[in-house]
């Protein structure tokens, strides 16, 4: 079990792991397994394709799937999926339960109310992501659609987070090439935040932030990586991190939940070039790709994170940052970022690289 | 040079290193290093004394010294120093030019003014901070209060932040024991945040946060991991790291600058104590410790961050947390953190660790 805590000096929730917590002597050990080299190959030898339970033939191995994307006719856990979900059987938030929201003093607490699933990309242990077909991976981020507008009927969840993590320093302990998406009882507050800064922008022009943003960069140019006419990838201003970059698309949406298929195809034909660039000049790097869309629309009172209404003035978005760098003493103390590799150079590098390879 | 990047989706700035920024090939070199096994014993092996600039005998491999405590009518930049204070050769922000501070388009863009300094904190290459004696760590802090109070003067800075990391694993690339100061042109977002929740909490209840936080944990007991009556050590509610803990003195004071020798004497000793059972329970980690105090006086136009005198509703504190997990995709990603050993398991772990070995 686990629960969310607040603490009033911060003011920001911590998702704290009860009961299957790490005790000191655990972190002792991990020192080691954290010095392996990083990339995708090592990772891959890690967990060999016969003990991986993200494989096709090992269904019995999981938690029953909650849907997948499967021929007409073939049974549920059984091989011939394309793209699977199944409940992570090490979830860090738990599906069971009435939400409770108390005080404990001056501090806050929740109980660990959500849901964590895993989305399998593929049966082949052998493939990541960008080694995907268009198609195959329109049918991951159909999955990601599906499950959004699935958990979104409950209205314990204020939001649900969908995010993947590539590669050996991302805290990944799977290398079956999968995504993952939490349901949380509270807005995330990065995420919180951003809808916040579009509201004003809207309230205050009557306009979209981030189709603001996009002409910005289509007009100055040095920033962007890819344009074709759909979707914008582009290093952002502030990049936190090097080689950090937002895929959006041009027409304004807020909600990644509503887009159609075809909108879905033409993001899985950006995804797979962006990812096959950053494999190419970055060598195969470790990343995380989060998606930003609006959250789902409850009534709910007491929190200051409670959004009456879906936010129209929203523009739903995916932010991609290879994991290059450790964050610093400096910047998990002061939240600054410090980043060493100006966006203008990584979108010039990224643009002359060959997807392809 | 460098510069500082805001972006409105955000609300957060950037500093952007220009000019020597890491290229892609960088980064691919890297990976290797990283990888070396963690642990402060093998860091020290990697820089070898004859070869470290912060070593007594080495004075003239560094910048001219900006103060240090020495014997009297010792030459500066000369050996018979105990802690020396040195600009950094590569420093993150620069102290020449006046501030520049405006918009393009959209965005925002201050150039990198500040300072940048290195506190060497023994001359002795193989010690570290937790191998120091009581008399040495308070020459280390009143090193920090000299030089809080001497950059306070210059109405271009904002905030004046202390820290220090400890063994590989916190981006710390000299293994000579030291700390770091930024003097920079803006309040860092962390401890702007506390300051707005302490003056919020002064404003409705007309009593210091950070003394009722004191007084809740005193009575609770549970996180408590010292009280010898002038500082408590607990770990926080919500931590956001395992074993995270905060170091605040019990009597309300909101700058660390006014701080008298005797209480930093004081602070040296509960110091001394926490490092070392930190090393002894958890075997030498990595850490990071953040000096949070009230920020400068200065009257300056534009910026929300802008205060308009010393919050004397603020509680000066250090905030310490060993790093043994890496930030996932999902932390970064939503800003909720996840932290697998609750402050009650770490305070009791660390209440009974042997602080002398």
């Amino acid at each position: 079990m686990s629960e969310l805590r607040w603490d009033p000096l911060k003011n920001s929730w911590v998702i704290m792991t009860l009961g299957h917590s790490r005790r000191p002597q655990e972190f002792l050990q991990k020192r080691q397994e954290d010095c392996a080299p990083e990339g995708s190959d090592y990772q891959r030898l890690q967990m060999p394709e016969d003990n991986c339970p993200l494989c096709s033939g090992h269904e019995g191995r999981t938690p029953p799937e909650i849907m997948a994307c499967r021929p007409q006719g073939s049974a549920p856990n059984e091989p011939g999926w394309q793209v699977r979900v199944i409940p992570n059987k090490f979830p860090a938030l738990r599906i069971e339960g009435e939400l409770e929201n108390r005080a404990e003093g001056l501090y806050d607490r929740m109980n660990g109310i959500g849901a964590h699933e895993l989305i399998v990309e593929t049966p082949d242990h052998g493939k990541t992501l960008a080694d995907l077909s268009e198609v195959q991976i329109a049918e991951v981020l159909k999955a990601y659609r599906s499950r959004m507008l699935d958990l979104r009927k409950d209205s314990r969840f204020r939001y649900i987070f969908i995010f993947k993590n590539h590669g050996v320093g991302t805290s990944s302990t799977i290398s079956h090439a999968h995504s993952q998406l939490m349901a949380v009882p509270l807005m995330p507050p990065l995420i919180s935040h951003e809808l916040e800064q579009c509201r004003k922008h809207f309230q205050q022009k009557e306009r979209c932030l981030v189709c603001d943003l996009i002409r910005q960069e289509q007009q100055h140019k040095s920033r962007i990586v890819r344009d074709d006419g759909n979707f914008l990838v582009y290093a952002p201003y502030a990049s936190r991190f090097p080689f950090e970059l937002m895929i959006a698309p041009l027409a304004h949406h807020h909600d990644f939940a509503q887009q159609s298929d075809q909108q879905l195809r033409l993001l899985a034909r950006t995804l797979r070039d962006i990812l096959q660039r950053l494999r190419t000049a970055l060598r195969d790097p470790a990343y995380s790709l989060i998606l930003h869309s609006s959250p789902p629309r409850h009534p709910r009172m007491g929190r200051p994170d409670y959004w009456e209404s879906l936010p129209f003035d929203y523009h739903w978005h995916i932010e991609l940052a290879p994991k290059l760098t450790r964050l610093t003493g400096f910047e998990w103390g002061s939240g600054f970022h410090i980043n060493p590799t100006p966006p203008e150079e990584a979108a010039e590098f990224l643009r002359s690289a060959e997807p392809g390879l």
